[in-house]
């Protein structure tokens, strides 16, 4: 492999670990195992275990902008549905992964707020990018008169992003989809009026 | 000190630093070390970490019981203003902290739900009871018509303490108390009407 690869790999297996188990709970010496990479070699691609952390969170935040540009961005249905299709999109998800490890930056949100300035400051980067994708549909979805003048398109993104991260931990505690559903039901027939 | 004593002792510090730092990253040793008790008495009073994990979960959960009580249960204010100073007697609470560790339920829903299924139960017993203290005040609120009579109150109340363990979550983030704000301008203005 050549060493982009080898990087992209550790970062892949890497990324796999830490969203099951948490950060700190993940070791440079599993990620190397599991990305089948020689022992002592992690220090010729990363600086530091925080280095790679950070280039972790690039990695799910690529995923997290791919998702956005599928399913919120993509033109010719209406602004509300594309919303819609987005969390069904990430129910799939989750569904296929049995309900568990849920959403990787809700989890380092979690873990690491009060534990490193740095990650902090990378995540709420990384989470102010998926408000802001539900922000811009929202002022589409105002501008196209599917929700209500008075709709605030920022601090709406801002509360829906928030209940969906509390939705998708408590889909996590009951291995049960449902509250999803009641969140894709609360925020369609309650919020975006 | 007596037995119940010390292992209240024990309880009650481990609750502070499991609260900061998450249930894996808290040491036996670090736990008798803040709470002054020799070493090699812990299982004297606890018959494993899990044993005592559960024991602090009970703590939270008593804790969490007499917010409810003193903010929800009381009788003399209208249900929604009640429910609305629940909140911000967190919101005081969380301030205090710095904006700091934020809910030591949701922490541990976000931390344990996957790895251990006894501390999935408990967790899920606490959280239930949490929902239904909201679940029974917006039946009241309802029935006193102060919110539509199409509102049910069981996944009302399961969506708002999703969505406020979210802004918690986010509040941490951005160590500030907004996200409980937008939290709970969203609630009160479209859910509960």
């Amino acid at each position: 492999m050549a060493s982009g690869t080898t990087r992209e790999e550790i970062i892949r297996k890497g990324a796999g670990l830490i969203h099951a188990q948490g950060f700190n709970a993940t070791g440079i010496q599993q990620v190397l195992d599991a990305a089948g990479v020689p022992k002592g070699s992690f220090y010729f691609y990363f600086k530091s275990k925080e280095d790679f952390g950070l280039a972790v969170i690039d990695y799910f935040r690529d995923f997290s902008q791919a998702m956005a540009d599928k399913y919120l961005n993509k033109d010719g249905s209406p602004p509300l549905q594309r919303l819609s299709g987005f969390f069904d999109a990430y129910t799939d998800l989750f569904t296929k992964m049995d309900l568990c490890r849920g959403c990787p930056i809700g989890n380092l949100m979690q873990e690491m707020s009060d534990l490193n300035a740095t990650f902090r400051g990378k995540i709420n980067e990384v989470y102010s990018g998926m408000q802001k994708g539900i922000e811009q549909l929202l002022g589409e979805a105002r501008a196209g008169g599917y929700i209500s003048d008075d709709t605030d398109p920022s601090q709406t993104a801002q509360f829906i992003i928030n209940a969906w991260e509390g939705a998708i931990m408590h889909m996590k505690l009951v291995k049960d989809t449902k509250p999803l559903s009641v969140f894709k039901k609360m925020i369609f027939e309650r919020i975006l009026k």
